[in-house]
């Protein structure tokens, strides 16, 4: 049975050109042909071509089409939560601090370590599901509160059977989130057990599952030297990877991921101008997490403007982790991009839908050109601008399906 | 007929203790006994007085009881909105740019100068039901869109009706918001209209309706002196004064407000020193408006813990508006407060209830009690910190109807 149909009655349709860095094309009276899950054809309704003429009209309400949001940087699994710790930073204790006493990532590696695969498919499916209603259609999700080999695995086995139930989500290995306690601070060794025995197991027990290979480069945590052996062990498995870069401090991290070809350099709030030019010049995604500087109580957001103006395609990301930042809300992360970060909204949008789908290798992801798949989200709103000025409110989209 | 009953099966009830200044109770397996709309006991359910055992039983789902939201600062009535200039400033003009242009306030104010008190009855309306929703039950609503007599003296018959409607607020005198069009920047001659001729006027007209009178001193606006001298005559009318304070530079607002022995004295976020040691001594409530500095792109935070330390009762408010800071909501307020301002969860709590409803002499609302309203909301969550922790989550009390 065929499933063309023509999405009508629409205010208008937005969505980032895929053939242009930042075009947004803003198409009033829009129309949205469909055929086998993916878009045929779209433009303005009086334009659409004879051979839709007589197929299937589906009535779009009069709301605002919009491709599904990407989220290209999230720690989705994970045991417990850390809203005591929070509140203990409430009253003046810093996150550093707080890891220094052995809490903060550490109480999450427990508490991760105690859960089985049932345990984490069963909280990621319910958080997947909170995405989901927000307008997220897309996800990479990064393993990372085991670091060690079989809590590692368990993660991933998780991701494996969320993907199998039918979760789009791209999976990150990220054993080098943070230094191992088994290591005893010696970031050399861990390094090296990440590069030569971690990675290949686990891609060995879980072929296909991974696409991303990541690593935490920060003072005290791992550096450029020990992040460019992991990523590069992650290469030779056929990972691409992706870095945690210049989050606290000047680690170099951007030109790490500049030089090894990195997908993506993620945090980047220390990030120098060298390293934005070369991450521009490698084709590096920047993804900027402006709800953890909001959550951390930061003043140092991510200079998104000199990234746009050095010639980066900047994405924006929630960073869902129960440290730093609990959030799954793509409209937070849409304000926060232009209200703090200084993006337009059409920079903002592109920043959640094209980009972060780019830096993810997805191009049928992230804009609704002809070949995109049919992740449409209806807003019943006048203006999609709207989603920013009324900030606070809850907007929710409706989803075409099939 | 008694409308006598307990409030039982409660997680645990959370509200401030109007005896001292920051003190929140933390009762867990509370009961809270109510008679005549008010509250008549609250503690542990283990120790209800016996004169209660036979009073009918409502059930509060497990869930957490605290006071109602009262917001202290809100601009509720206005006509348009101002999305179209949000989306300029998102391309890089400034607030004070765009005012300097004629848009900006000037805008509202033409929108609110055609507004019949019908219109604006009506989306006033709408606004407190969307409050409402969100837990606030008392509001301090400012004129001040008018700019003129006889449009100020329709947005206070609004205010009028909306309270006989039963809509449980303030109202605050407002026509020095702005130097109005038709003064042709002559601030002097406007101050003394406003304070000669239409204050009195607007009493008169409408007598019992307002209880405060505010004026914008700032940089281009109002001097302090012109400041004193609306407050002043503002004071012989009846009127308690609040001033619009150190917003966008220091002028000297908080140590006028004390001065004039102020409810209160908002924005401040280029307060000085002396002018918080002056708001504590004389009591003077600093209501700060953080979801302003967000939206509005900025990166001085008020400074809270300052306040605090030299004493002062710090309230928070959504500073609801067109133009700054289109925002209904106390959650994205009270995680603000928290996460930006710096302030612990207790002291965002009690800024949101007790200390706003002080400053508008309200003794009986922003804690529960013996002798305040019933004004109860019901949190279905295991701890209220949670309200914080989850940023971006649209939690919604349940209320406790009579």
């Amino acid at each position: 049975m065929s499933d063309r149909r023509v999405l009508v009655n629409l205010r208008g349709l937005l969505t980032p050109d895929p053939a242009r860095a930042w075009a947004v094309d803003r198409i009033p009276d829009a129309a949205l042909a469909l055929e086998g899950g993916r878009v045929a054809w779209l433009g303005r309704k009086e334009d659409l071509p004879a051979a839709w003429a007589d197929a299937p009209k589906v009535d779009g309400g009069g709301a605002w089409a919009t491709p599904g949001f990407v989220d290209p940087h999230t720690h989705l699994l994970f045991g417990g939560n850390r809203s005591g710790e929070f509140n203990r930073r409430l009253h003046g204790a810093t996150y550093q601090q707080i890891a220094a006493e052995g809490g903060g990532i550490r109480e999450t590696v427990r508490a991760t370590r105690g859960a089985t695969v049932h345990d984490l498919v069963a909280s990621g499916e319910e958080r997947l599901r909170a995405f989901r209603e927000r307008g997220v259609v897309h996800l990479e999700c990064k393993t990372g509160y085991g670091l060690e080999l079989e809590a590692e695995s368990r993660l991933t086995a998780a991701y494996a059977e969320l993907q199998q139930r039918g979760w789009s989500l791209d999976v990150t290995l990220l054993p080098a989130h943070d230094l191992a306690p088994e290591f005893g601070g010696d970031a050399e060794a861990n390094a090296c057990a990440v590069a030569e025995d971690w990675l290949p197991e686990l891609v060995k027990r879980h072929p296909g599952v991974a696409r991303f290979c990541d690593v935490f480069v920060e003072t005290g945590v791992y550096t450029a030297e020990q992040g460019r052996r992991i990523l590069g062990a992650g290469k030779r498995l056929g990972l691409i990877p992706r870095v945690h870069a210049d989050e606290l401090s000047w680690t170099g991290g951007a030109e790490l991921a500049a030089e090894l070809g990195a997908a993506s350099a993620d945090h980047l709030m220390f990030c120098s101008e060298a390293g934005m030019k070369a991450m521009a010049a490698a084709d590096v995604t920047p993804v900027l997490l402006p709800a953890t500087t909001l959550f951390l109580g930061m003043r140092d957001w991510a200079p998104a403007r000199k990234m746009i103006e050095a010639g980066c395609r900047v994405a924006l990301a929630t960073d869902f982790n129960p440290g730093s930042c609990p959030c799954v809300d793509p409209l937070t992360i849409l304000r926060l991009g232009c209200l703090q970060l200084r993006m337009t909204f059409e920079e903002a949008f592109t920043a959640l839908t094209l980009h972060p789908a780019r830096s993810l290798r997805r191009d049928d992801l992230g804009h609704l050109h002809p070949g995109a798949r049919a992740q449409v989200l209806l807003w019943d709103v006048e203006e999609m601008l709207e989603l920013v000025y009324w900030v606070g409110e809850p907007y929710r989209p409706r989803f075409l399906t099939r």
